[in-house]
C-alpha cells in the first residue's frame, strides 16, 4: 500500500517495505586518519592496521571492506590481512592497487611517458588481482588518479589513453576470474585526468571488449563532472551493463570533498537509489570517506544509516508511484511526493 | 519536548512546534510564461495581469506579491493594479523597478558610461518609490542585472562602482519611508555583475549609510557564489542587521535554475531558515521562480509548502537542540541529528 | 610607439604569414539580435534575412554560413536563400534543424515522452537534411537542447536517451550523402542534457553506428563541462574519427557565454588548433556567438582574427617543436615556449 | 624559423624593455617538494632550508621571499634564517604565521571553538610580528585556512566570525608598525572558509578598523571565487586602499591549483598588470606555487617571466591608448587592442 498520487497523500495503513539486503562495505581508510597537503601528517594519530581492521568490525551493518595497495595490502602482509577478515568475520569487498600515492607514479602510471612505469602499473596490478582471488574476492577497482595532464601542450592525448587502453586490457586478460573496475574521476590530484567521466570511461571499456571489465562509479566523482549521478546509472546499464562496484560519500560538486554520505545531497541520494534498484545492481555499497575532522568510524555509520533511511523513504513511496511520476515527467508533481515521501 | 542529543533518539511524546506566522509571497511573474534565449515567446500562452492577479489570490498560504516595473506596474495602471491588490486580498511586498528588461539598460543602468541613462535609473527608482508608497508597501528591490561588464578591459570598475553608489544613495534620500533593498548576483545576463556578492554588496550598502539602505537575498544567487546561505543571512546580521528581503527558489549551484524551493537543497534550506529565525527575520518569504515548463502557480504552491515543512522539521528538532550540536561542531552529531529530524 | 587604437583594421606594412586554407563559416544568427531571458526582444532591431546576408557576405575571410531552422531556412524560402548564397559567394556550411526555439519543444524532441513530438523531430530533421542536400551542403547539425531534464525524477534516462539514438539513426539512414552531426552541451536551456559530454556523444554515436554519424564539437560547450578541448579533439579522434564540424567561441568556462573567440582563453585555443592540425581536421571553422552588445559582425570578425592569428603563433613555434615538449611532458619548458611564441 | 626550444634561456639579442622597479618575491617553499592528499610525503625530495634559499638566491629578478611560520622560520632558527637573507642578498617579504599545517588548528584557528586555541593563534601571530620586525620586514600575511565549516550546522556564523575580527584586532594593536595582511580563500583545507572573498574580507578590514590591517590578494584565490581579480583590486582600492600584498599563480577557476603564472590565463593577467598600475600597487609581486611534478626553480622563473612580458605587452599598447578603449565599453575595440598587443 503506497502513496496515492492522484491525492498525492500518503494513505492510511501504509506499508514499509522490509529492507532488501543492502552489502555495505567501507575503504579501510575510512577508519583512520586522513592528510591534506597542507596537513601532511594527519589530521589525527596513525592508526595500525589491526586497530583499522577492529574499527571496520565493530560497525554496524558492516559486511565487507576495500583495502588500498600499500597501504594496507602488500604481498608481505596477506597473511596478517587474511587472519583480520576472519577475527572481524568480513569479506574483501575489492582490492585498490596503489598507482597514485608514490611520487612515483606522479607523472602517471597505464599512460606514464616512462615505458618502465607504464610495465610497473601493469604488473602492480596483476599482483592485486592474484592477492585478492587469494583473499576470496573477485574485484580490483582501478583509479588512475595520475594519469593526466596539468597544463596544456603536456599529455599526448592519443598516445597516453592508447596506453592505458592497452595496459589495463593486459591486466584484464591476465585472470577472467577477476573483475577489472575502472574509477573515474575528473581531476585531483592532476587538474585533468584521462578517465574523467561516464562517457570517457565506457568508451575505454568496450574498446578493451572484455568481460571482465567494467566501472566504478564514485557518488562524488559523478558530482564533481556535474552527472545527474541516477543518470550515470542508467547510461552504464545501457552501455554493456557496466556498473561493477560503487563508492559513495557526498560533496558540495565543485570538488572531492569526500563528507558524509547524505550531508548534503538528499534527494539526488533519494534517485540514485531508486536508480540502482531499478537496473538491478546487486553489488557493494562502498564508502569513500575523507572524514578529516570526525571520528571515521562515525561517518561510516552515519553514512550507513542515511542509506538505509533513504531506502525506507523510496520503500514508503514505492517505487511504481516513482516510476508513474516519472512518467508524466511533471516536476510539481515530483515535488510533492518527495516531499511527502521524505517529511510527511 | 524535543530531542534527546546525548541520544540522539526522537523522544516519545515529542510535541511540534504549531507554525509561526510565516508571511508568503511571491513575484506576480511566477505564476505567467518564462522566456530564455531559445524560445523568446516564452514555453506557455501569455497571461493578462489580471489573470495573473487571480491566480496569486487563488494560491494558499499566499499574502503578498512582488511587482516587476515595465511588466506589472507602471504609471499608467496603478489603479487597475491597485484594484487587484483589494479583489484579491493581497499586500504589496515589493516592486522591482525594472533596470534590466529593455535594451536601452544593456549597457547598465546606476553605471552605465552615459549620463543620462544613469539618470534615468534613477528616475526610474524614484517612480517607483512613489507607487510602492501609494500602494501600501515600504520597499523597493533593486537588482542591476545589466550593471556589470562582458569583457576583461570593458568596464572602469571604480568610477562605475561609484556611479552606482551615488545613485542608490540619491533615491534612497529622496524618501526615507521607503527602504532601497539591493540584490545581489554574480552573474546574468553579464558575464560579471557589480553588485556579486553578500560582501561587496555590504561594502555599498555601509558606504551609502542610510537606515533605508539594506540587502535583497535570493537563495539561489547566494549559492551560485558558493555562499552557505545561511552563511550569508549571518553576514548580513553581523554588519548592520541588513537582511531586509527575502527572494526563494533553488538551483543547481552552478547557475540560476530558479527551481522550485526545496526540490534541490534539503540540508541547506533547513540550515537557512534555523538563521533567519536566529536573526529574528521578520521580513516576507517571496518566491522568485521562472518555472519555465511547468504550471507556475503549482510551482509556488510547492515551493511553500516546502517551507512550511522545512520549519516543521526544524521545530521537532527543537532550536535549542540544535544550537547545542552547532555548538558542539561535531560533523557526526549533525548528521544524526538531521537524519532523525528529516527522515525519523 | 603604441597601437593606432581608433581603427581595428589592420596597420599599413603588416605582414600577414601564408595561411593554410582554413574555411571560416559563422551561423547567420551571429550577424543579427540576441534576446535572453530578460530582454525577450532583443538587444539590438531584429535584421532581415538578407541584411543578415549582406552582412556575411561582407565580411572578409568568411567563406560559409550556417543556418538555423525555423529562423532562416523553411520549407517556404528556399529560393530566397538560395539566391543570398550566390549573391553573396557564400557555402552553405550546415543546417541546425530547429529542435529548440519553439514552445513544443520544451520537454524534449528526439527525447519527448509524447511519441508525435519526437515523431515531428524526426520528420523536421529529414526535411532539413533534403533542404541541405538541394543548398550543396552536405551536413546537418543537430543540438538537442531541449532534451533532458530539469529535476530529478522526471527523466527516464534509458527510455528516453534510447528514444534519441533510435531517433537519430532513423534521421542517417535516410540519407546517407547528409551528414548528421550531432552537438553536445551539458546544460541550458534544460539543467541536465542527454547528450551532455564527448564521451557520451561518442557513446551514441557509436552505437547508432553509421557512417555519416559524427560530432558538432562546440569549444564553449566543451570548455563547460571542464573538457580540455583539445583533448576532446584527440578522443573524437580515437573513437572513429568523428569530429565533423566545429563551433567556435568562448567564456568563462561555467557558462556558455558565446563571447568573442580569443577574448578569455588563449593558451587553450593554440592547444585547441594544433590539435585540429595533428588530426588532420578539414572541416569548417564556425563561429557561433551571441554578442547580445556587440555588433555582431564585428564579433564575427575579430574572432576569426583571433584565429587566424593564433595559427601564426602555432607556425612561428613550429610544429615539430611543439609536439617535442608534449613529448618531454616538462610543464616549465612548455611554459616558455608559449611565451616566446605568443609574446616574444 | 622557429624557437630554439632546448634552451629555455632567453636568446641572444633578444631586447628587453625596461622594466619598471617590480619587486618580486617568492614563498620559499616554491623551491621545495608539495605534497597533497594522495602523496603524503611529497612528490620529491625534501630540501633543507639552506638548500632553499641558495635556490630563492639564484633566481633571477628575485628581490625577497616570503617565510611560512613552522616550516621556515620559528622561534629557534631567527638566526639561521637571518644568515640566509645576508648571505643572498634577499629581502623577507612577509611572514606568513603557522595556522593551517598542524593538526591542532584542524578546527579553526582565530575562530576555534576552544579559547585556548584562539589564544595560540593570536600569540602564534604576534610572536611572528617580532620576528618579522627584526627580519627587516613590516608584514606578516595571515592565511586562516582552517577557519571556516565543513558541514552545515557546525558553524557559529556570527560568534566566530567576531572571534575573527576581535582577535586579528589584537594582533594589529600589538604592534603598529608590522602591517596584518588578511589573505581570502573561497575553501580549502575547509569546504568553506569565513575569509572567503574580496567583499567579506574588506568588512572585517574595515570593522577592525586599524591603517596596518589590509588584504593579500591571491590571484588564484580570486578566480576561484569567479572574482574579475583587476575588478577585485579596484574594490581594494575603492573600500580604504587595502591592497598590502600580492600572491601570483594560476588555475583552472575551480581549484587553486596553483600553477605557473600565464599558464592558463592571460588577458586577465594583462588586466590585472593594467590595473595594478592604476591604483598605484607598489608592494611585492610574491610567487605562491605548488609545483608539485615541476622543478620548483624553474617555475617560479617561469612565472615571473611571464609577468615581465605581460607588463611588455602593456607598456607596447600604451595605458591611455587601454584608458581610452575601457572608456569605450567597446569589446570588440578591446579585442582587437588586446590581439594586436600580444600577438602583433
Amino acid at each position: 500500500m503506497t502513496l496515492d498520487l492522484d491525492h498525492t497523500s500518503l494513505r492510511q495503513g501504509e506499508r514499509i517495505q522490509p529492507m532488501r539486503d543492502v552489502k555495505f562495505s567501507a575503504i579501510l581508510g575510512n577508519f583512520g586518519t586522513c592528510s591534506d597537503r597542507f596537513v601532511n601528517k594527519g589530521y589525527s594519530e596513525q592508526k595500525s592496521l589491526d586497530e583499522l581492521f577492529r574499527l571496520a568490525g565493530d560497525t554496524p551493518s558492516l559486511k565487507g571492506v576495500e583495502l588500498v595497495g600499500t597501504q594496507h595490502i602488500r604481498e608481505d602482509n596477506i597473511k596478517e590481512v587474511k587472519e583480520n577478515f576472519e577475527k572481524y568475520n568480513l569479506q574483501l569487498a575489492s582490492i585498490i592497487p596503489d598507482h597514485f600515492s608514490k611520487a612515483e607514479w606522479g607523472k602517471g602510471s597505464f599512460s606514464s611517458k616512462n615505458s618502465k612505469i607504464r610495465r610497473r602499473a601493469i604488473d602492480v596490478t596483476k599482483t592485486m588481482m592474484d592477492i585478492a582471488a587469494e583473499l576470496g574476492c573477485n574485484k580490483v577497482s582501478l583509479w588512475l588518479g595520475q594519469d593526466g595532464f596539468d597544463y596544456s601542450f603536456q599529455g599526448d592525448y592519443i598516445e597516453e589513453r592508447e596506453w592505458i587502453t592497452e595496459g589495463i586490457r593486459d591486466c584484464a586478460k591476465y585472470r577472467s576470474d577477476i573483475k577489472v573496475c575502472i574509477e573515474y574521476k575528473i581531476k585531483e590530484p592532476r587538474t585533468h585526468s584521462y578517465i574523467n567521466t561516464v562517457g570517457t570511461t565506457l568508451l575505454i571499456v568496450n574498446e578493451i571488449g572484455l568481460e571482465n571489465v567494467g566501472v566504478t562509479l564514485d557518488v562524488g566523482h559523478a558530482l564533481n563532472c556535474y552527472e545527474n549521478v541516477a543518470d550515470s546509472v542508467a547510461i552504464l546499464k545501457i552501455y554493456g551493463d557496466k556498473l561493477f562496484h560503487l563508492h559513495l560519500n557526498d560533496n558540495y560538486r565543485l570538488w572531492d570533498d569526500d563528507m558524509i554520505v547524505g550531508s548534503v545531497h538528499t534527494i539526488e541520494y533519494l534517485e540514485l537509489l531508486f536508480w540502482l534498484d531499478k537496473i538491478n545492481y546487486r553489488g557493494w555499497y562502498s564508502m569513500d570517506l575523507y572524514p578529516y575532522r570526525e571520528i571515521g568510524a562515525k561517518a561510516v555509520v552515519e553514512s550507513i544509516k542515511w542509506i538505509e533511511k533513504f531506502f525506507e523513504v523510496i520503500d514508503k513511496i514505492g517505487r511504481e508511484n516513482i516510476a508513474a511520476i516519472i512518467k508524466s515527467g511533471d516536476a510539481t508533481r515530483t515535488s510533492a511526493m518527495l516531499r511527502r515521501g521524505l517529511i510527511g
